[in-house]
């Protein structure tokens, strides 16, 4: 019987994929969306949005993997409960995401964003170096696109240290967690950076309360999800100067509408949430070893928890 | 018989170097200009700035010790022959310039000069990342600050490359050395720095020609000195588009005048000449230990050769 791959999400790199399938895969007969074949045939799919009515149209799909580094586009509780969800982990996503925290956290670091603003207002005016040593950066999120940003700063010497969900370990890292260490993380963290999945638990976390328990002039990187941000509670705490700058690639909507605040505001960096993106050829890679374990009845990296949503 | 240091520069820098002679070189009386004391017990002196007919005026002096990390600013022709020179070789100045150029190494890899005018504009565009292994990065000059951020640049993955007046050999890096290997080193270069020394050799070296060598719409990243950029050889290149975007944090002079076509350019980001900074404390202990390695007859750590300049 046939088994099919089925993709949809960006053509350009569904080409790129055809193309290691055919070569590392040849047994599996791969797919770009809409040219779907046989629907009874369609066990794996990869997708950034996936079709409706999923359960019914591809009766006998077993695993969906995102082709990004999340699940929060996919409507989880609508699909079957034994269908395999898999997020994309791969070295192109986490090394973009290293390049773009380190720029962030440097910029914010070494006070670009007002030496930008003097620049244009012609003032030549030096400002003392703080050490990295003295410099308190806080991630959010201890996934493993936060652990391969904690190593990278850290090589810079920053002061590093993570909250997440669940209690981790990590070299040379402050390591909080749960709700309850919340609150002493924020309280020691000048930069602070936004790495968590969305789910319920991390919508509308970053507001108004967690802004105020950060030290008075922190600086904001939020390369998490749009819906995790209140927006109107950053923009008072960047008037009152509780934030002195954001950083953000992601929002809600994206892309960000004409007209919204964000665009001018003059202590606001804004990126089209580029800060990481799956790289075409070592997905493929990442992609085929996980239907290679799925084969054989092994655990696929990534597979996401239904429960926790990531 | 008394022997004294003289300090001739900036006066808080001043105070916390006395504290650490104080502590840990009590035989030697630390002074601050202008309070120079006996002219004839100054031995050692510490400027950026050093005072005119030095010679004749402080007839002991055996060693000038610039306060960073050049020692252009001084006239070395004109000092005595026998007077040992030392530039500034201490981790802050080296971890400031990682720092620094790291920064303007990933905005200009990651193409954020153009997504901060996108933003200006309320352009949603986001662009293909570039995966660091294809972006050639080139560091002019091998020094102790050109070998450090050539380090930390690795450690992103970018494809790096050196070139120096003398060969050297640098794990990892494509090295070059002399005259007729530029133009290869050049040829290579996506995104140029230059943290060369000024010389004789190095003045007007940023001109016309090099860019020219470059391939098109190359970055360039000018962390050495002023005099050596030609200026209207860099409006012309960035015009044409030879090169995409320059990053100085150098200039001739310093502070750039008002009015001067830099500061309102859009394809270069100027900062005051703050990429590096000697740090008090850390420079302090790399002076006393030189001045022991002095009185113990050793070779002191940035002796200047006074023949090459540097």
């Amino acid at each position: 019987m046939s088994v099919s791959f089925l993709y949809k999400a960006d053509p350009v790199r569904g080409r790129i994929w055809a193309e290691v399938f055919a070569r590392q895969a040849p047994h599996v007969d791969f797919r770009i969306w809409p040219d779907i074949g046989d629907p009874g045939a369609v066990r794996y799919m990869a997708a950034w949005e996936p079709p409706e009515n999923l359960a019914t149209r591809f009766p006998n799909l077993q695993v969906l993997f995102s082709t990004g580094a999340g699940v929060d586009q996919f409507d989880l509780p609508s699909l079957p409960a034994d269908l395999a969800v898999v997020r994309m982990v791969e070295p192109g996503i986490v090394s973009g995401m290293v390049e773009y925290v380190c720029w962030a956290v440097l910029s914010q670091h070494r006070d670009m964003p007002d030496y930008r603003r003097k620049q244009f207002s012609g003032r030549w005016e030096p400002r003392p170096v703080v050490p990295a040593a003295k410099r308190r950066v806080g991630v959010l999120g201890l996934g493993s696109l936060g652990q391969a940003v904690l190593k990278q700063l850290r090589s810079f010497g920053f002061d590093c240290a993570a909250w997440s969900r669940s209690r981790h370990e990590v070299e040379g890292v402050q390591c909080h967690a749960g709700a309850e260490e919340l609150p002493a993380f924020l309280a020691r963290t000048d930069i602070l950076i936004c790495l968590l999945p969305l789910t319920a638990a991390t919508r509308g976390l970053l507001n108004a309360s967690l802004f105020a328990s950060l030290p008075a002039g922190a600086g904001l990187i939020h390369v998490g999800r749009g819906p995790q941000l209140v927006e109107a509670d950053l923009l008072a705490a960047l008037d009152s100067g509780q934030l002195s700058h954001a950083v953000l690639d992601v929002c809600e909507p994206e892309p960000l509408p004409p007209g919204h605040l964000f665009w001018l505001h003059p202590k606001i960096w804004l990126t089209p949430h580029i800060a990481s993106m799956t790289q075409a050829a070592s997905a493929a890679e990442v992609l085929l070893d996980n239907l290679a374990r799925f084969e054989r009845g092994e655990a696929m990296t990534g597979l996401v928890d239904r429960q926790l949503g990531y």
